[in-house]
């Protein structure tokens, strides 16, 4: 995460660029090989050198070798567990109102992807507090997170939020979990006056579930959306959406407490 | 900004919440009456009372006191100048890889709106330099970070940005401009290695010569989108899109610099 | 509906043609003055002459007199009821495989948009059978459908499709209706084998049950779907979606009798 | 063609149905094999059996026989092309105010998919005159309309366009073309008063050039939009929209002789 390091060290995560569809994350070592189908590539050659420059592969492709920041990991983080993605953790984010300093309970952790985003907000002061009920989901977050150097703003919690929310007067409640009209009174109670809560589904039934039980809790501001991302081929006079797209991610539903 | 405060004082900006159509955020006096269309409030009569009591109008029309957070803020400045949206906001920043820390020109400063919201998340040790050619646009912009309390996380600089850009090594750029092709080379220059530029456009056209440029001048990684918006009438077994929607706000380009 | 009538008639009705967003349909008659908020026009004037003309109202606005066509009072009826919209008509006879000769049963009758559409498919020889229990509205479909003079390819029913459908082997059932599930085990027998049911409902619920049903009544080939409309506003070097869009009609469900 | 036989003839084109995803058209001959990854049926042995039963692959997979309607063939001819989509395909045919009776020019051919949607709704008394340059295309063309049985209502012609259009006072020109911002003049020419013009473009250059061209050639109404398909997984409790979607097939302009 030295983002601004310009020279290429024995033990950097660095990005291996070759276009805008195609790049991995890849650790630079001593006489370390990447084998890709493009060929081979010496990674131990890049030690010493300036990042920017080009590696050849023994099959004559070249592969930029650029620095990996927050955002290359947290892509590779999300392509994996494909349940939440950029654009909507963004705006999850947002609609928490979620701060440097904010305090944000998040039911469940998953692969870690939005809990870090939420941590690189909060830092320095303040903290994501993230129920798991899957030991393995756990453990595999808080590798993600510690390799994103944000371990030290997340509380790991090993528990069924149905059980309880140990904390008191939050800014934040975050649900990415299959029944969140469950939790709406429990995170009632863990919220601060005037705290945000935030759910994110699939399924329109979930979403219809939990903005009726908001709604009986005493909850206002009560919001349902989702976002559409479409990407574009831009080419000089032959510029167009994509032809395949992501159709679906999920629904965003947001309320305060009052 | 004070959002944990439970009882309600004077001179306190406070959230007058009628429904999720209807807010206004009001100062509490004194004496002071709030005229709407659903009859007078008076103000002054919410002073020592806890935050969540209703206030009757002369009508007989209930209003909740919330506190006013920075996104009740957000919103309402955003709405005034219609340009940007909050979603184009939290993916823009996300694009940008803005975090904590973050050094980040922006051009141009336009209402402040997007300039906080990066803003909240470069806190507490980054810094965001934003340009503005328009006396006027920056001196409200400046008002709204004053009352946002981000200002000293703002350096306002009243200066075309096509004469060039004073900082150097920054980890972003981000325009909000007419002709952000016109800028791209000069943000080379100014961006580390590695560090990210974020374009949001209005008509197609800004975006293919945006990209193009892009191209020609070393940036890396160059993608364009648009985020559609659609958001929900949820009511029990009579759930729908809502009829009429936000159909289009801008483009949003990214790049990385290399 | 003589659409290919070059000299404007005493009785024609007509396209009064401003621009894109403004235009009328009026009847022209000897001394007979049309009032709009640009002036009065005088249309007796307008007897004798050639269509494409230009009258000048009494304030100097210029309208264009265009002959009347299908789809320009297909569009002013649609506008009048606010249902069902052009693009979800055209895709409605589409899947409903609706062509010349065809027997359609289709409930409710409406304000006959859709029958009108689906009338000058079936024509010359098919037949549209239209139920509808409003009397009301049958009266106002029939008068549309007299104007359009397609009244001969439409058998209008004022009859409860729930009592059952007299029509046997029928090539498509076409639903706009509020309960559409309630209906598609009457559509079964009603439709020929290898015939399709298309229905049309704005909220997901309906498409929930209406979807469940069919699977369960022995059909094959359930699809849901919707239409999204984006209209643009092209401009040489300013092109964008227009910021204002219809963002919800209706979904489309179609299955076939197996 | 024949849709309404009930029992299955030696000769006959049926759709061999699995599900949703995976059906074919085949032709059923005394004694011919049909492989499929799911097995081979004997085709022969539903000769005499009625339309609806459910033939047993080799491999025990049951599949339906259902006769193979006009719609069947048209999605098989509009995948293979993959250019223009049913949604397209439908609203142009409205846009472009084609019923029984109309004179239509249409250029370019392609597949005749387009041609032959157009064709059904002419039909008995009007006319598809299609213009293509290549002779690959139109051979194919002419083979996939009669296998329609819709030959009778089109009328080939291998000519390139822009030497001139043949027909006076058509009712409708259709453009599927790469540059129809080039045929908008000839076009002019060709349309009765008050015809329509509509043409399909993948990219927005096109929409662009074509939209300023209409406007400075005397047309009026002149309306750039398209249409986003999005199809839906419906399951009770479990609905949502698709996760993979088309993201774009094209645009579509259209407007009015003056």
């Amino acid at each position: 995460m030295e983002e601004t390091a310009r020279v290429i060290s024995d033990g950097d995560e660095v990005l291996l660029y070759v276009n805008e569809k195609k790049s991995w994350i890849v650790k630079v070592e001593k006489e370390k090989k990447f084998h890709t189908h493009r060929g081979i590539v010496d990674l131990g050659q890049a030690i010493g050198q300036p990042y920017g420059i080009e590696l050849m592969t023994t099959m004559g492709a070249a592969m930029r070798v650029l620095p990996a920041d927050y955002l290359d990991h947290l892509e590779r983080i999300m392509r994996k567990t494909q349940v939440i993605y950029p654009k909507d953790t963004a705006l999850i984010t947002m609609l928490a109102n979620i701060k440097s300093g904010s305090r944000v309970v998040e039911c469940g952790t998953g692969s870690g992807a939005l809990t870090s985003y939420m941590a690189t907000h909060v830092s320095p002061s303040g903290k994501i507090f993230t129920y798991e009920i899957r030991e393995d989901f756990q453990a595999n977050a808080k590798k993600n997170l510690e390799k994103l150097k944000l371990s030290e703003y997340v509380e790991f919690k090993l528990k069924d939020i149905m059980t309880g929310i140990d904390e008191k007067e939050v800014d934040a409640v975050v649900l990415d979990m299959a029944t969140p009209w469950q939790v709406v009174g429990i995170a009632y109670n863990a919220l601060r006056f005037g705290g945000r809560i935030v759910s994110f589904s699939p399924t329109i039934n979930q979403v219809e579930k939990t903005v009726e039980e908001l709604r009986k809790s005493g909850y206002v501001n009560v919001k349902a959306l989702e976002l559409i991302m479409r990407t574009y081929k831009v080419k000089l006079n032959e510029t167009r959406p994509d032809m395949v797209m992501v159709g679906h991610t999920g629904y965003i539903v947001s309320a305060r407490r009052c």
